[in-house]
């Protein structure tokens, strides 16, 4: 079992992905859309806010309008144009998003501490959550049937059962552990985690365990939460993650044969 | 086996909705979501256009940019909202669009005749489809597992793989049809076919198959898209199409019971 989670952002590289999908079985994909949410609430006069943890890590700030945009954005536009393009290259895709059958559970985070300049405010009213269950049931039974399940936010709030944002490293991390995978593969637009982010020739070919930490201090941005979702992965019992270029060809089987930064 | 077709509207109905689906299994929902398209579109900018056929039935102009919009609306935030209602009320629902599996396959109306004051233009570059087939091993396999499976628009372009619009009183006639489905149920804002649209007494209790074309000449509008809906039903097998009451208390099992209008 692999789970694939694919930038879905750039129509050019659903073609290679569905390459190795195809041969890549029985594989479960996850994908975001953060490209997308941000257009939708900008053309929507709801322009994205974000969150820095004291710990340095940046999130949405999903308020209420913000989670209807994560829901159409994500589940509507980049779910039916990522699951449309795998049919168009013979993957059987079916799209899920976390609230389907109650597949990701979780539960809202009810006090955010954010830094604002020298200040540290505590925010309230966001929609994100903490993951705390994976129904495996149904991926398994879409698997046995032999479609490819492509899972994106919004998760189930296990309270009250309105749709909540998580970031989708993280929702592939718990997925990939839930499932026992044999290795969670993070497509990105680079070629891994990279020294230098602005030179892709100072990529990392592998981070052994006991080396994340460090790593995660060093890098900022997108790329700290693939390392903090890697590290899930790990502790989860995934044995491997490999953070892998999306653009090149075939880059599931690429990633799998170790090509990009190998985390294990 | 029971098809179940909901506006996916008001909140409010969801609860009462759930109630009777717990009971009434398997089935089958498919639900629209037309408010919220045009919503979405006008906030868009992007303001909602009408086709009106030489027959009298209108339809949503459905260009490229509004097919978007109706991927965001309908299997975005309208499929997620009701699913994650469903779960509220301890139904098990599991979101699809007709692109999921290829749950529902269609071809684009490459020419469409639209009645424009006293003249008739060929429209060419509408993204709304006419339906070929039903997956129906999907939904079987849904249901087998203890799912109720929620379908919404779009469908899938069999040339193109391209997401493509369609009305869903008709995705779930055809639904019904392809299920072998004992009913169709058609909820709805209004207590069903009415002589007067303006009097909810005038309704119809029971058109005969036989005099369904006879009826499709008197209404307008949404209802005459059910009464359409409901012919290419009873043509695919199905014995009963009930439109009932989406308002009332418990309207899966009232319409099933018989109230509203039955034609069969």
């Amino acid at each position: 079992m692999y789970v694939i989670k694919v930038g879905g952002r750039d129509g050019n590289d659903f073609a290679n992905v569905a390459e190795g999908l195809r041969e890549v079985r029985p594989s479960v994909v996850v994908h975001g859309g953060s490209t997308a949410v941000d257009a939708l609430a900008t053309a929507l006069g709801h322009p994205p806010r974000f969150l820095t943890s004291p710990s340095g890590y940046v999130s949405r700030y999903t308020d209420a309008a913000a989670i209807d945009i994560v829901s159409m954005a994500m589940a509507g536009r980049e779910n039916v144009a990522l699951v449309a393009a795998l049919q168009a290259n013979d993957v059987p895709a079916v799209g899920l998003s976390g609230v389907d059958g109650r597949l990701v559970v979780g539960r809202r985070k009810t006090a955010i501490r954010s830094v604002e300049g020298d200040k540290v405010k505590v925010i309230h009213d966001d929609r994100s959550g903490t993951i705390e269950s994976v129904n495996v049931g149904l991926l398994h039974g879409l698997l046995a049937s032999g479609y490819i399940p492509v899972v994106s936010p919004p998760i189930l709030d296990a309270q009250d059962h309105l749709p909540l944002n998580v970031d989708a490293d993280r929702l592939a991390a718990h997925i990939a552990s839930s499932l026992s995978a044999k290795a969670l593969v993070l497509l990105t637009n680079v070629p891994g985690v990279c020294l230098d982010a602005s030179d892709p020739s100072t990529v990392v070919l592998s981070i052994p365990r006991a080396d994340l930490t460090a790593h995660l201090e060093r890098v900022q941005g997108g790329m700290r939460k693939k390392l903090l979702a890697a590290s899930e992965a790990l502790a989860g019992g995934v044995p491997r993650v490999v953070i892998g270029d999306s653009r090149r060809p075939d880059p599931v089987r690429a990633a799998l044969r170790g090509e990009g930064t190998v985390i294990a």
